[in-house]
């Protein structure tokens, strides 16, 4: 088993089709957005404390009203049966034992009534040009117990995915599009030809997406709103007055726009503009609880998890990295010497 | 067929002769400023916008007068018939069809007129020592229809360009400077004692090129005037002062003086100082869709694309790679949020 | 024999067990601040001076009120026997020959008072959960002629050093921290689950160690009390409130939060707090006499020696490793112009 | 023939013994500041200008009161005969018939006279413990018609070379300090222990240089007067104060304090403090014209070229490597577009 969060990506591209590992570790265009998620993180230092008679660190804290043993949710990913035939019921029980929210994906391969019943989740919205359907869709969540709605607003288009572009890369016949209708569920053209998950995006999302939908999607439902996909303060702030109550800065993982900076570098600002105002979260790179500290001591009041999980996943042990991810939270807090998360949000922050 | 306007160098690599291959890629010197175009363009990060409600981006425009279907232009690249037997016309057509003015080089291996009859053409103009043979090609190209003079301003001699030096560059035969005369069109030397381009070169440019001079040339001609490889505010200042419509900051791809700034690092102050009363064109490393969106979004009204439709003519395609840039373009915008170039303006940039 | 300090490494890596090697070379984590402590010492830059009319520059001070013949203490190093079978006497008997402070591990595998017999020595001192067994160490270094209390304060529980984790490193049973009693002074766990030396730090340091422990420190002892692993100004603010009379600016060499910034690069922000008034040292990296002129050029009155005495013992050598220390601070004293240390302190630095 | 200044010196390495090119290659200690001349040097970015009716650029220059035709001298460099059996006298001819100042090192391996005779020169005079032979020194330069007396102030003692350290080199028999007398002429101690140039240095010269000492030189001779090796601009004050004329900017090529910053990024704060009132010329790593150009822009009155040309003389042709500079910098100038020196220090500089 690998001692840390960030040993499950080797481990799991042992025993990966290649086809499979590229679609989840690749980025869009030349990568360079993926690799300078990466290279930020590893450049932020931040200063530890002293003497802060800390045994045991609480880790735990309040996202969108939400309880979380950790600062931090399950990323929203889709098809998650490429990586394991039991998919999102497997890591969703482990986001579950870990204490965590598990975000559904709209394109998850398992409906979502089904993983919501199995963890405390929150649901993840594409929109779609099929207007009714992003309608069902948040009537269902909701219906399921959903606690949260996260609406990803980076995704006009599918960023170009070239490793999957050359791979011919389409899914498996048993992977499916599992809240969607008809010809939503599916993304199974036959390989050599570009992806297949490309072709599937441009059929089934609008481009089109605007802040007048938004407002649509705020009337319709009660549940806490948070948009993902945020980098810009101007649409924080227009996000904050459209009724928002949160905000995940990200650049999709380096999957979308190629030539975003680092979602770590693209925080502060936002923090500046509506830090105080909603729950502020972050993703894209986090791969250790090293980073989490980072992330918080930057202003993020909590980070999403990506890739790593499904690389857990794939080894079928989700609940094993959730594990090591909170151990490595709590030794960081430890020899940071915070006793809490508002003592990281205090800690110094450089860059090299 | 190459996925990406990047793609097209390595593709195109396979198929040339080496010493035409470092003739296009080259730079001089050192290659410090080849290399720093590129460092400097993926260094640059643009924050993406969302919820702008882009449907199909609009990347239509005018540069000095001339409709655009891009914000782009086919740089003026001397003698394409080293790539492709049709050479020029081949490009230009491809250009006309992608809807881009093709700008003609004073050393085309096609005669200017027709070009200008083949395509949408603006007309680069170098200082040659033979007055008469300026003014006659001023005259040419306007006769021949072209809507724009871009005169090239950092020749005075070329650029020590080692590659060529020490493959002993000549060109073949039956590629000649078409628009020139007599001993000027030749550049045929033997290999073996240093680059015959170079040579030539030295033959057929006036050093001494002037301000005066430029004057003359204004007077000329009523032609939009542009001028081309500009890096220093103060120079971009005395231009307009000059009557010069238009600038193209250039460090002419690295190929002329050896520790010139990266082109995009040059821009700002450029723009800071001449960028609302003049189009402000860049160059020198654009390889995608969004380093057109990161030249805009630093201010340039447009950019011109070298190399890389080189490379692709030497595969015979050059339609397909404005093609693909197109779509790229457009791709960028969405993903950034821009439903028109003033949109990319608009977007925040950052550096490394 | 090696030239110069630095050469030690590779000389010792040649003759020493893997695991051992990596216990003292490595870092926790991914070892990014192991590295960063490195960069960051070589990218400072030190002006200089001439004509400063130096024939022998005097490298004497005294630190804590310890007269040193150079501005340097060796540091506290765990299991010393590890290297060497003399282990910390042929260490200590080294840094008396060269005129330097031996700062005794509370983790010594030679009893302290053998040790503080051999040469002027300091102690450092662990918080262990068993308070007993503090207050006794305290007392012991006291009664054996310890001229000052070094208390280690950054390491709550040990940095997850995986080099040791994966290498299932345990001390040989000769090896015993010979300063403690009982079940506190084995970590020879058998290997293959982890790190013996983690799982025994884990048995003996309490993490709630705090600011009012440390008072009681205070009141217990008279020596001189310095604090080790500091590296946020609020802190030196409060460790100066609290009594102590001097600071190690420390990441512990890169060994426990790994994300911390290289102590040369926190140096300036605690001299700027309480530089006039507490002895500040710095460790972390330190591989020359350059970069103890460095050191003190950015403020810090003096430095400790790490490893590169470690991989020296393990050659049998220290006092050579010592000599070769001294001899290149008075070259790079020379070079620099500079008569004594109080005109290092006033050289002009710089970073890359 | 090499087509560039900087390919000398892979030419130069494939023809000499391996110790010998060690010699002259090396830098002191890590070689940080080696490497950090050329760093700094190709991280400089020169924006040139356009449209300066440049038709044959002016290179010409008074340093010191010399004409020179390039605005340059070459540095001094002892025991050149270790290249070629002309040694110095080779060098100083083709200084001579390039038109730029040769200077003389006080270990020149052929009599400063003989050198004086064959070329414009400079004397450089290194601070011996031996008073009377430093006075004499000064006498026989002025007697032999030397321009100026270069004081070299930053060679108290040698930087430890490691490459000749573990080379053990010594020179061979034929090679003496021609200059100087009796044991100080040799410097051939059998090798294997060590440097013998280092012993040399530490026998001859006296550490405690002191700007007493300097004052002394300025009486004793009416030769305008340089000091060789500042860094650090006070020292700079001092020196104008002390009744020098001019300063060379220089960490010895990287081979005396390791640690140094890029001579090339002291120069600006230099300039500020005495650049109107001295004559500033600068060394270290100018390897091409466009580096001189970069010295001169960032304001530098002219450079001293070393290693460059020991590289040409080992191939017996430093009057080539003299004209290829020549023309490298009038290439530069025609780029950039100045017609003359005062045309290139009103350049805009920058940095990567
Ligand atoms: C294989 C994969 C599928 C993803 N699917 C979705 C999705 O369906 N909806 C969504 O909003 N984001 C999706 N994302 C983006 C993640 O939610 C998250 O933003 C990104 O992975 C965070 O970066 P990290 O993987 O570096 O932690 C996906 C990411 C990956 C790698
Ligand atoms: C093979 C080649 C030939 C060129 N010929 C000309 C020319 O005739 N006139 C001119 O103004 N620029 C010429 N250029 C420079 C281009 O117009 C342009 O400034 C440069 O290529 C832009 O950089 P890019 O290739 O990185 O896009 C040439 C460039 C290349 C690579
Ligand atoms: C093998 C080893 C054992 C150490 N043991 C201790 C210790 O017992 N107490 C302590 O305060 N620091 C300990 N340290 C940390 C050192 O005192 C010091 O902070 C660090 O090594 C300095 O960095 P350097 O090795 O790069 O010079 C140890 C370091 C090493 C490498
Ligand atoms: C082999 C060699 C011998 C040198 N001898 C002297 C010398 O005798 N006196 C002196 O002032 N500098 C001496 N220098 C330093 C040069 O004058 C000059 O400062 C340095 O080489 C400049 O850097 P560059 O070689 O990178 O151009 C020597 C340098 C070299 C490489």
């Amino acid at each position: 088993m690998p001692e840390t969060l960030a040993g499950y990506e080797p481990a799991a591209a042992a025993v990966l089709p290649a086809a499979v590992r590229d679609f989840v570790a690749g980025g869009s265009g030349a990568e360079l957005t993926l690799h300078r998620n990466r290279a930020a993180l590893d450049a932020i230092t931040v200063t530890p404390r002293i003497l802060g008679a800390v045994d045991q660190p609480k880790t735990t804290t309040k996202l969108l009203r939400t309880p979380c043993a950790l600062p931090l949710a399950v990323a929203p990913m889709a098809y998650q049966k490429l990586l394991h035939p039991e998919g999102e019921l497997l890591l969703a029980a482990a986001a579950a034992a870990a204490g965590v929210p598990y975000v559904i994906s709209t394109l998850s391969s398992t409906p979502l009534e089904k993983i919501a019943a199995a963890a405390p989740s929150w649901f993840q919205l594409y929109w779609l040009r099929d207007r009714n359907l992003v309608g069902a869709l948040i009537d269902r969540a909701t219906e399921a117990g959903c606690h949260a709605l996260m609406v990803t607003v980076d995704v006009p288009i599918m960023g170009q995915r070239l490793r999957d572009v050359r791979n011919g890369f389409a899914l498996p016949p048993e992977v499916i599009a599992a809240n969607l209708v008809d010809k939503y569920t599916e993304a199974h053209k036959t390989p050599g030809t570009g992806s297949a998950i490309a072709a599937h995006t441009a059929l089934a999302f609008d481009p089109a997406f605007s802040w007048r939908d938004l407002e649509w999607i705020r009337r319709r439902t009660d549940l806490p709103l948070v948009l993902k996909g945020i980098l810009d303060p101007r649409d924080a702030l227009t996000a904050l007055d459209a009724g928002a109550d949160g905000l995940v800065v990200s650049n999709h993982g380096g999957r979308q726009f190629d030539g975003a900076p680092a979602a770590i570098d693209a925080l502060s600002s936002v923090i500046d503009a509506v830090g105080n105002e909603m729950t502020v979260l972050l993703d894209s790179g986090i791969r250790s609880g090293a980073d989490i500290v980072k992330a918080l001591a930057r202003g993020a009041h909590g980070v999403l998890v990506g890739r790593p999980l499904l690389w857990a996943l794939a080894l079928g042990v989700p609940a094993d990295a959730l594990t090591t991810l909170g151990r490595e939270l709590r030794d960081a807090m430890l020899l940071a010497g915070c006793a809490d998360l508002t003592a990281v949000a205090d800690l110094i922050t450089g860059r090299d």
